[in-house]
């Protein structure tokens, strides 16, 4: 069985671990402690970046994008990425989109400064930072609610990586209770039916020590 | 014919560039000026980047990665991306390594400090920027150093798309004399196989405006 060496609430590592659910991939989970940069790890990807897939053979592949472009290609049932070139594109430009633009304008400002920050012992967060993260979130909630009055899922009428992407980095925002999802319906409406799927499930139960998840946080209902 | 919307200098249109050219995928050229931020241009792309490829039917197709997949997948005789699996992996590794790694930590801050701030009418460029873009570049020249020890390109025994993502990044910051080839041999020999490829020769005549070229920038034997 392949391990996947993450750290829980990464949503690199969550868009690894959805996708392998959705196309039932068994695998094992190790946390790997990225700040300690193991030599072993840095030996295995010199990004020293999780995710890191380990396959049974030992071979270590590395980026979170490239693991599920190699997990759909060996599916038997691939469905990720969509059927037709032109819904590929649009799924590949969406999930680079929420892996890069909401990665560096989001999530490095709100999971980076307030989470990692405190896991790697790097003092508090810079509050302007939160600040910048706090007003960038609302736009890209806003481009969210957009895509959504026209279509069913993020990239189109079916379930995508682009689902995937979006929701793996907003539900780590979500552990911290950090999305305002009151002011946004239809983002609203979609994470509720994202955060039902059973590959979602299991991160529900993830847990950063010393920092309680928000109350609604494992609540479909919510 | 389709037509791409560029930067000239821009690696991330310099990988579409070579791409196509590598595919024998015709198209034309049209240049973008990002900063002023166009309405009829932001409408094809809200991420308001280059490059964005314009289908015949008028579709757009916006980030470099989701492009090249995009042409990859409707080539007759696609090889941009390596025949194995395994391979397939190492070749979007690499290529996410240089868009975003590469990116982040050289790019940004030798040629959009140098160049792009200059062409926005942004001011003259950050010295503690470029002078953390110079390191950096030292070290990720190291790591190619390293990668070529064993491979005959960067992703293996064939010319890939890890190839033309780091080679786009580097002809970038080749046009302001800024790599350091003599202290990197096995990178520059790499290069030079690179850049007289025939998909890279049209990239060596594109000029910005009062920015002449480092002298060697255009010389296939360097």
């Amino acid at each position: 069985m392949a391990t996947l060496l993450h750290v829980p609430l990464s949503p690199y590592c969550r868009k690894v671990r959805i996708a392998m659910g959705e196309l039932k991939v068994p695998f094992a989970l190790e946390e790997e402690p990225v700040w300690e940069r193991r030599e072993a790890f840095v030996a295995l990807n010199p990004a020293a970046t999780v995710p890191v897939l380990l396959l049974d053979d030992g071979h270590a592949l590395a980026e979170s994008q490239a693991i599920v472009e190699y997990l759909e290609e060996a599916a038997e049932a691939p469905f990720l990425m969509g059927k037709d070139a032109k819904l590929r594109a649009e799924v590949r430009r969406l999930a680079l989109w929420f892996d890069n633009k909401f990665g560096s304008e989001v999530t490095d400002y709100l999971y980076r400064e307030r989470i990692m920050k405190r896991m790697a012992g790097h003092g508090p967060p810079n509050s302007e930072f939160v600040r910048a993260g706090v007003l960038n979130l609302e736009q890209h909630l806003r481009y969210i609610d957009m895509l959504l009055e026209q279509r069913h899922w993020l990239a189109g009428r079916e379930f995508s990586l682009a689902d995937i992407a979006a929701g793996a980095h907003l539900s780590s925002l979500d552990y911290m209770g950090a999305v305002p999802w009151v002011d946004h319906p239809p983002a609203h409406e979609w994470y509720a039916r994202f955060k039902s799927r059973p590959s979602v499930r299991p991160l529900l139960s993830d847990r950063v020590p010393g920092w309680r998840p928000a109350a609604h946080y494992a609540n479909l209902d919510f």
